[in-house]
C-alpha cells in the first residue's frame, strides 16, 4: 500500500513513437510486478473528451483532464504511461506543478521523419487540408527545455529508448527492478527479528 | 497487487445523502486498509465534463465518464466510491455490465424529505424555474429494480447506512475488516512453514 506512483508523459509529434514506447515500457514494468496503466492521447479523447476540437483551449482542457485521471491513478501506487502530444509548454509546466513524481519524457523525432513514417496518413491529411490545427503542420509544438528524459528516436532503437527511461526511473530511484525480491528480502529481515 | 477493486455506486436523488454516505465509507474503508477513492459527482463534473448539460445525452456521457475512470482504479485494486445521480436504469445497467465488482447502493428517500433539506438550495431554484432538467422535479428518476443494497436516509441515521453497506461488501466478501491483520498472519504461516 506504500507503494508511489509516478507519472512518465511522453510528450511529442504525431508519429514520433510516443504509443510505442508507452507500450514497450508497460510490458517491461509489468514484468517487474509494478501495477502500470497507459493514457493514450487518442483513447482518451473517444473515452473523457468526445466533442472537444483542437483549438489551444480544447487542447489544455483535454490535457487537464489526463492530469486529473493520471493523479487519481498515481497517488493509489499506479506507474501512469501518457502518451499525449501535448503540444504546450504552459500546459506541461502546469501538470509538473500539479503532478506528483511527474517525468516528462520528450520523445523527439524530426518533422520530415514522423511525417514519412506516417503511420495513420494523418500528416497527409493535414498537407492536404483535410484536417486543421494539425501540430507542426499548422498548429505550433513548443519543445521542452529542461526535459527529465530524451528518446530521439530516429537515431535510437525503440529498445533503446525503452532501456534509456527505465535506467533514468533507476537512477531517480523511482523504481526497481525487482520490487517484489524486495519484499521477499524485508520478510525475511522481520522473520530474523522475532 | 493481488488485491481486486471494488465499484460502490451511489445513486439517488439531490439531497438523498449520497455525498455523507460516500464520505462515510471512505473514513470507514481507509481504516481497514484499503485504497479508496471517492468519485462526487459534482468534482467529475468540474474535472471531466464542463461543458456537459443535463440533457439525458449529456448525464449518459458524463456517467460513462465516471465509469471510465472508475474502471481504471478498480482494476488496480482501488474501493472506489461514486457518489451520482444516475438517475436513468439503462445507464446504470451498462455501467454493471462495463465494470467488475459494480455494486449498486440505492440511497433512497422520498422527493418531499430530500427537498426539505435542501442543502444547496437546488431545489428552490428548480421550482422557480432558475434551473432545468433537475431530477424529481422536471425530468425522471427511475428507481432501481434491483439495487444490491438499499439506504432509507429518511428512516435509518447515516451511521446505520454505513454500517448496513459494510456488513453487506462483508457478506459478499468484497472485504475483511482486517485486511493488514490479515497479511500479518499469512506471515506469520510463512514462518511456520520454514
Amino acid at each position: 500500500m506504500e507503494s508511489k506512483g509516478i507519472v512518465l508523459w511522453l510528450t511529442g509529434l504525431s508519429g514520433s513513437g510516443k504509443t510505442t514506447i508507452a507500450k514497450g515500457l508497460e510490458r517491461k514494468l509489468k514484468g517487474y510486478g509494478y501495477l502500470v496503466e497507459v493514457l493514450d492521447g487518442d483513447v482518451i479523447r473517444t473515452n473523457l473528451s468526445k466533442g472537444l476540437g483542437f483549438s489551444r483551449e480544447d487542447r489544455d482542457i483535454n490535457i487537464r483532464r489526463i492530469g486529473f485521471v493520471a493523479n487519481l491513478l498515481s497517488r493509489n501506487g499506479v506507474v501512469v504511461i501518457v502518451a499525449a502530444i501535448t503540444p504546450y509548454r504552459a500546459a506541461r509546466d502546469e501538470l509538473r506543478k500539479t503532478t506528483e513524481n511527474f517525468i516528462e519524457v520528450y520523445v523527439n523525432a524530426p518533422l520530415e521523419v514522423c511525417e514519412a513514417r506516417d503511420i495513420k496518413g494523418l500528416y497527409a491529411m493535414a498537407r492536404a487540408g483535410e484536417i486543421r490545427a494539425f501540430t507542426r503542420i499548422d498548429d505550433p509544438y513548443e519543445e521542452p527545455h529542461n526535459p527529465d528524459i530524451v528518446c530521439y528516436t530516429s537515431i535510437e532503437s525503440i529498445k533503446q529508448s525503452i532501456a534509456k527511461v527505465i535506467a533514468e526511473l533507476e537512477r531517480l530511484n523511482h523504481i526497481t527492478k525487482t520490487p517484489y525480491q524486495q519484499s521477499e528480502e524485508s520478510k525475511t529481515l522481520d522473520v530474523n527479528a522475532l
